[in-house]
Formats: C-alpha cells, sequence, structure tokens
C-alpha cells in the first residue's frame, strides 16, 4: 500500500484540472522516482505564485505589481479598453502583436448555468473602468461561444446607455482555413459580415 | 505578458507527465484563480514527500520508514517473492488480496531503446534479496509488453541458475472479456496455456 505523504501528494495533484485519480498517482510516482529536482522547483513556484501574485487593480489580471504591464505602460492607447474572459485570452492578444490599447479582464463569463451572472462578474468594476474619461471605445473580446457571445450582448446594452463606441472583434472564417472544412455558421456569418473590397 | 511567477509556475507543471505548455498554462491560472487552497495543499505534500519518501531497504519500493509496511509485516510468507516493474504495480498485486508474499520493485524495465540494460536496473540487488535463503520462489509479474517479457526472460535466466523456483503470472483471456473481442496473440496463448479440469 502507498505510504501516507505519496496517498497525500496524489490526493493534492487532483487540484489541477484534467487530473483524475489515475494520472495523479503516476504524477506523484514519476516525481518521487525521475524528477525530484522538478518536484521542488514546482514546490517553490507554487510557493512564490500564491506568495506575490495578485489583480491588477485597474485591469483585474495577475500582476505582481500594483498595476500590470500594460495598465502601468505609457505607451499604450489608453482610449481603447479591450474586455477578454480571462489572462490567457490576454496573452493570446498580446501575441498578436495587432493591439495597442488596454485591457479588462472578466476573469469568467456570464454563464447562468453555473450561476454566473452579471452581479457575480463584478461588472460595476468594469463598467467604472470604462467611464473614466479617456475611454473612447470598448473592443469586446469575449469567445464566440454561447456564453461569451452572450456576456459580449449583455456588455453592449450595458454601455450603451453612456455615449461610449463598443466594437466586437469580427467573426469569420480562419487565416489559413479552407471552406470546405469550415462549420456552415461561420461561413454564414463571414457572408453576412463581408467586406467591400472594391468600391464603385 | 504573465507575470515572472507565473511563468516560473507554468514551467514548473511541465515536470509533470503529460502535461504541456497549453494545459500547464491552464493549470497555472486555474490555481491561481479558483484552487488557491489546492495549491497550497499540494506546496506542502510536495515538500512533505519530497523530504520523508524514499526506498525500502528490502523491496526498493517507497516508503516512510526504514522497511515498507509489507516487508515489516511478520504476517507475509517470506518464501514467495513477487517482482514487478513499479509501487503502483506492486499496490494493484495488494489489491487483489490474493497474494501474501513479499515483493521486488525494479523500478522500472529493461528496455534497449532507452538505454536501460540490466545493470542499470540494478538486478543485483534482485539477485542477493532472491537468494536470502529463506525465498522459494520468484514470481515473475512484470508486464506482458515486449520490455516487460525481455525482463521475465532475462530474469528467469538469470534465476535458473541459482535453484530456486521461478514461475510468471498467467497470461490468457481477461476475467469478463469475450473472446470475440479479444485480440489472436492472447487467444492463442490462452488456448497453448489451457489448464486440465478433468484428469482421466
Amino acid at each position: 500500500m502507498p505510504t501516507s505523504s505519496i496517498v497525500e501528494l496524489t490526493e493534492a495533484l487532483r487540484c489541477l484540472p484534467g487530473v483524475g485519480p489515475k494520472s495523479a498517482q503516476r504524477m506523484a510516482y514519476h516525481l518521487l522516482q525521475h524528477d525530484r529536482e522538478g518536484a521542488q522547483r514546482l514546490e517553490k513556484a507554487l510557493g512564490r505564485a500564491l506568495c506575490v501574485v495578485h489583480r491588477c487593480r485597474r485591469c483585474n489580471t495577475w500582476t505582481e505589481l500594483e498595476l500590470c504591464e500594460c495598465c502601468a505602460s505609457p505607451h499604450r492607447d489608453s482610449s481603447l479598453l479591450c474586455v477578454v474572459e480571462t489572462p490567457v485570452d490576454l496573452n493570446m492578444m498580446e501575441q498578436t502583436h495587432a493591439y495597442n490599447g488596454l485591457y479588462y479582464v472578466l476573469m469568467g463569463r456570464i454563464s447562468p448555468l453555473d450561476g454566473l451572472g452579471a452581479r457575480q462578474l463584478g461588472l460595476e468594476a468594469l463598467l467604472s473602468r470604462a467611464l473614466d474619461g479617456v475611454v473612447k471605445e470598448v473592443v469586446l473580446a469575449t469567445n464566440f461561444t454561447n456564453e461569451g457571445e452572450a456576456t459580449a450582448h449583455y456588455l453592449s446594452e450595458m454601455l450603451k446607455a453612456h455615449a461610449i463606441s463598443v466594437t466586437r472583434i469580427a467573426r469569420g472564417v480562419p487565416v489559413g482555413g479552407e471552406l470546405e472544412f469550415v462549420d456552415s455558421g461561420t461561413l454564414a456569418q463571414a457572408l453576412r459580415e463581408r467586406r467591400r473590397l472594391v468600391e464603385i
């Protein structure tokens, strides 16, 4: 039978998303046998992250400072505010190098099935952020899932009353996508939102 | 961009088997946002396991004591020595409640492609364990993979010279298995190793 500290480690590993009892057991034994150094690094990294990482006061993403890198930068266009669901989405946006504005991270999405409504998401904080007098345009970049779309709809309704421009990132055929393999919903949307190339 | 301690945590999580960059990132953000308590528990469990868990002096499995529970028990049949590849396999054997002997854990298998030969596995330790004068039968319970089979073959050859009985756990149709869905190799083996039910 496994010793109690291996049982504890196996149980503890199950806090990781997507890790069931079998994988947790495999992970625990792997660390003990093949990668004690890695386990030590993981222990330290967990301790450090838990200690120093908190929300950015301005955009709600994770940071070690008072303000995150984006919010603190003087080179960003503070008239643009992009709303994303998660810090990972923020990273994805940054990797495009196509956006130079600021962000607001919802840390979730409206999802009635999970009991997450507008109140649980703390959308008042977003509203007061958008109404700081500097923001001219809010770019909604929530996911194109049902919940992401519902969140975008709710936000656009919420912001409509406040004389602030609201946009949504475009939906369509992905770059490199072949029509043959694109689902018909995406294709229909791409057709509806077609851009004019030649004016006559 | 993610902060350095999130990057560190993400990197550190990749020491877990089967965790790539995307899952590691998802895990790091999940822990920070939804399960800081779990992360703390994991940090402590890692620290404790790394500190107290080491090899059993006698059977090579993981234990917190000088001897593991099995080896220390006076109720086990010390004339039987079951050889398994990993501590997880030992747990599986124990869960059958069909074996009351002792174990030896190889912590691996002979695998020339991974550069693991008889020397790397430290088979001399197994040999001296098997030749303690008390062991009468060595039960080979390595996996029925190519590498497990090769290991079993090597061990049986190694032990042959020492007037010690060597057995291999049976291969055949699994309990609850239907012939229709069993692969032909297994079925051929089950046929070759058929047991006599009625003596005439």
